[in-house]
């Protein structure tokens, strides 16, 4: 495999983007991109672009993006992984770039969610777990699914509501300095177990929310990287992959989601690195209960230890590893297709050791990964960085 | 790059398949892929699905396809580039071969056309096109947009209604002898003339219809090749990839796709062939003047000769390259997801000289082309196979 190298990310604003439309917004995210790799669209040799795509008027975004962005030549596909879809539009450019294809792409990921309805959007969330199953026979959508977890997780290891809290807690604390969030606030413990109730034991700002927005990154060759003279190259390490049942009465257990796991084994064994290794991540924390999950299904820490993780501080800086220093998708927002790209942005960032006082992870390997989720564990994506 | 070479190829039978689920139908594809490759679902690696989906009622397709196949593990994601959709998930499969990431990965695309309504269905076709500018204003869908191309080529080049109605009538006289097409009969010119206008010039029989259908490849690297010791493998000698502007308004002429001419050249340009080298292709028929200009574009003839290279019979056996021995998208069907990848199935089955005596091109070379398009031409693939 050739190494591929990431030498330019972008992200747009996220929030409520009825502003622009979603080419400008995937402009936002692409022109960021190409100015910090210092290049120009006439250097992309393909543009891979990852929107789920329902909640949108265009049918065919990777179309309209691409020809906004003066990349109507190069874009000929589109990736969709549910709420991974970010990880997989970089998986196909990664493997673009290192099988020799091309030297340099782009890859893109979008999400408009709030161009429909919130009723099509439920719909569409709901949807995407098992339809005939679980979405027409009980009307099952996110928070109940994740709020199924968070019981599971509760009854077994005794984990508490507080400790939920303490994920938003530190996630709005990092949101609150990225001028990127979608909620640029701090909240206490009892802010959020006053939240109105969601699912039990989710409350609302136990859940993520409905967020436009697109981030991007410019992959190359080690060749390219060299040519151009990119100073801070963050090198993919590896990527580990994994896909897992629909039908959530099939699942091994409720308390963990094998997809992480499994994708998070690949990815180890690929970089030849162990969890204690990582030292900045950006994990799917879509609820509280999946960052908690996420802390054990990546190794961080024993199963079942989780909440005392977070109680404990070791997921924020100073601690074993610091998580979701870019406010998370609780904080920052969760735009589908976006998402998983907006990891590697903040990880670039942060392994470039770009971001100053506030919200800078310490580094010494300087090892990062980016871990998301599609749907409630059906995809699963972990990568891994180094600078 | 790593060589990939096709091991095994299935397909479903193409046309109204109620008889099914989306699951089922994928798996009669994956099933004969895999049997013959003398494989099983444990030796695959990876598993790209290809599915616009829009006319599907699972939105995440790829999950219950992969779980049903008991690849449930192994299938990250979901390829769309609307009508080329299954070339656009070949080349994520192969590029995943081909750059070391696995060894062993399956290609599979589907779509079910009939589970919505025809208005449900027209709809999203006109919206595969350019929302804002032609299905919101015109209410465009895709017979006219085609119509426009056929009108443009017979003012330009005087092609007439007749050679475009010989198209039908070669690509029907092999569907006919092909028990997996879903139109197994022969017309005359007569009968495509008198079928009911459409779109002026295109009349029924100029257009393809509305299929259900799968189709599948397994690819391997040039290693596991010879670890399984495969007898006639077929190797991907290029894919070459374009993608154009959405507003048709803006394309730089309406007697031909910028997206094939651009696709075509560099697939040749990898390849170190030439169009002359070509004896077998599949090209994308989807409406009689797009295969005409296929041959243009493609370059098996001068631009505006297309009309009188059907006439002569230099696209059907005997001629200058054997076209669409497989009926077609016109005659075998076109289910949006599995029209790229059936026609990789076609072109393994005639450069492994599988086709007997009914429909067997004369081979030489050993040299095939698959030419597939998304929307108008918004997308385009050229993949290059030799035995």
């Amino acid at each position: 495999m050739r190494k591929v190298g990431i030498i330019g990310v972008g992200q747009s604003v996220f929030g409520v983007r009825g502003d622009v439309t979603l080419q400008e917004l995937a402009w936002e995210a692409i022109n960021e991109a190409l100015n910090d790799a210092g290049l120009t669209r006439k250097d992309i040799e393909i543009s891979v672009v990852g929107s789920v795509g329902t909640r949108e008027y265009e049918l065919l975004p990777a179309v309209p993006i691409n020809e906004y962005s003066g990349l109507s030549e190069k874009g000929p596909l589109r990736v969709e992984a549910a709420c991974a879809t970010g990880s997989a539009a970089l998986a196909v450019a990664y493997n673009m770039v290192a099988s020799g294809f091309v030297d340099i792409a782009l890859a893109v990921g979008i999400e408009k969610m709030n161009e429909v309805d919130s009723a099509t959007s439920l719909a569409v969330g709901g949807r995407s777990g098992n339809y005939l199953w679980e979405y027409h026979f009980y009307g099952t959508t996110f928070p109940a699914y994740y709020a199924l977890y968070a019981t599971a997780h509760i009854a077994k290891y005794g984990t508490t509501e507080e400790q939920l809290a303490l994920v938003r807690v530190k996630n709005q604390k990092y949101a609150a300095r990225n001028p990127k969030a979608q909620f640029q606030f701090e909240v206490t413990v009892e802010d959020v177990l006053k939240s109105r109730p969601v699912a039990w034991p989710l409350k609302l700002y136990d859940c993520s929310a409905i967020t436009d927005g697109a981030a991007a990154a410019v992959l190359a060759s080690e060749d390219a990287v060299r040519k151009l003279k990119i100073d801070t190259p963050v090198w993919i390490e590896a990527i580990g992959y994994a896909s897992d049942t629909a039908n959530i009465t099939r699942r091994e257990n409720y308390v963990g989601l094998k997809a992480t796991r499994l994708a998070a084994q690949m990815a180890y064994k690929k970089a030849g690195i162990e969890p204690k290794d990582v030292e900045v991540a950006e994990v799917h924390d879509c609820f509280t209960i999946a960052e908690i999950m996420a802390y054990e299904d990546l190794g961080f820490v024993e199963k079942g230890l989780g909440g005392k993780f977070i109680e404990e501080g070791q997921s924020d800086i100073g601690g074993k590893v610091a998580v979701n220093l870019s406010g998370g998708l609780l904080g920052k927002g969760h735009p589908l297709g976006a998402t998983g790209l907006a990891m590697i942005y903040e990880l670039t960032k942060q392994l470039r050791e770009e971001r100053g006082r506030d919200r800078q992870a310490p580094l010494k390997r300087y090892v990062g990964l980016a871990h998301n989720i599609g749907g409630t564990g059906h995809y699963g994506y972990v990568t891994i960085l180094r600078r």
